[in-house]
């Protein structure tokens, strides 16, 4: 409802304003951008230094045009060599990948790629945490789950072994991540009970 | 020279290739091309897992021609919020940032920002190990500068203080870097002098 003086109402444009912001609730947003809200409020708490890693990007081409920032203009995804989010925590390094399924009753593998698989076991080799958030959307559930467990399915794959982590395995052996109104996926949370 | 078949000589074209692979001297490539280096020697060897985070872009459009790869249209740089290099070092969390200077009696702090001494002082806070390698060009050494060094300076400045660390002093309180036939830029050997 416009005023006579061409505005809108207040009241109208802040909710107008509203629906552009997160909402707090548990919907709408990816795991990924629930993880780096998570990660902003673990940083401004003091709880833990974490951060996404950028796309890796091939630049070939960028532009300069005068009085403007610089112009990027042709440039090729590059593919990553390590996982997504890493940092410390705890005075511990922590690696991890996030992946979300729309699966009821297993992770399929398909989701994770070799240089992840890689990359997590060097890390765990040398003393870091690694490990894999794996959200089931249908179910609204968020796992952590250890990457040794991982390891284990995904070795076994090239075995005959199966293409999938079943649901219960994760339910049972790895651990729930709690929602947390501020840590939206509160992985510390989990952290603190398998590793400290 | 061109031979009747009109091919160059097999000599002169070896000759012109081995102008563009790296000629294992200390010279022509930049300090961070000899930190990713030995970053991959650490990797392959065992000794460490440290990565380049890739430079952070925000991509505005992305064209999907048919039958090849995506290509990224327009993108600009963006501020990244961290330091260039971080990993795990005998289950250390490790997290630094190289520069350069060609200036030969000290380190202008001009060449660091404030985004990275904050990130630096939450690593250190969190029990990360967070340093800076600086490199005197003209001089060819190259110092291991642990942050808490760094902050001493930085926080200085504001209060009236100089606005660069004496060349005497990183060489007499940082660690110098030894040059290493495949570790090109050995900082580990460094860090086991000063946090092991």
């Amino acid at each position: 409802m416009n005023y006579p003086n061409g505005k809108r109402s207040t009241k109208q444009s802040h909710a107008l304003r509203r629906k552009s912001k997160p909402d707090f609730s548990n919907r709408g947003m990816s795991l990924e951008e629930d993880i780096s809200v998570t990660n902003e409020y673990y940083l401004n708490a003091g709880k833990a230094v974490v951060h996404k890693k950028p796309t890796p990007v091939q630049i070939v081409n960028v532009d300069y045009p005068k009085r403007s920032a610089a112009v990027i203009k042709e440039a090729y995804f590059k593919q990553a060599s390590t996982t997504d989010f890493n940092g410390v925590y705890r005075s511990r390094y922590i690696d991890f990948e996030a992946k979300e399924t729309k699966n009821k009753t297993s992770f399929p593998l398909s989701n994770v790629h070799q240089h992840q698989i890689d990359h997590m076991k060097a890390v765990h080799q040398h003393g870091g945490i690694a490990f894999m958030i794996i959200k089931f959307t249908p179910l609204d559930e968020v796992y952590l789950l250890p990457s040794p467990l991982l390891f284990e399915y995904w070795d076994e794959q090239s075995n005959g072994g199966r293409k999938s982590i079943p649901y219960s395995f994760i339910h049972e052996h790895g651990e729930k991540i709690p929602f947390h109104y501020q840590a939206r996926v509160d992985y510390a949370a989990a952290l603190d009970k398998l590793y400290f």
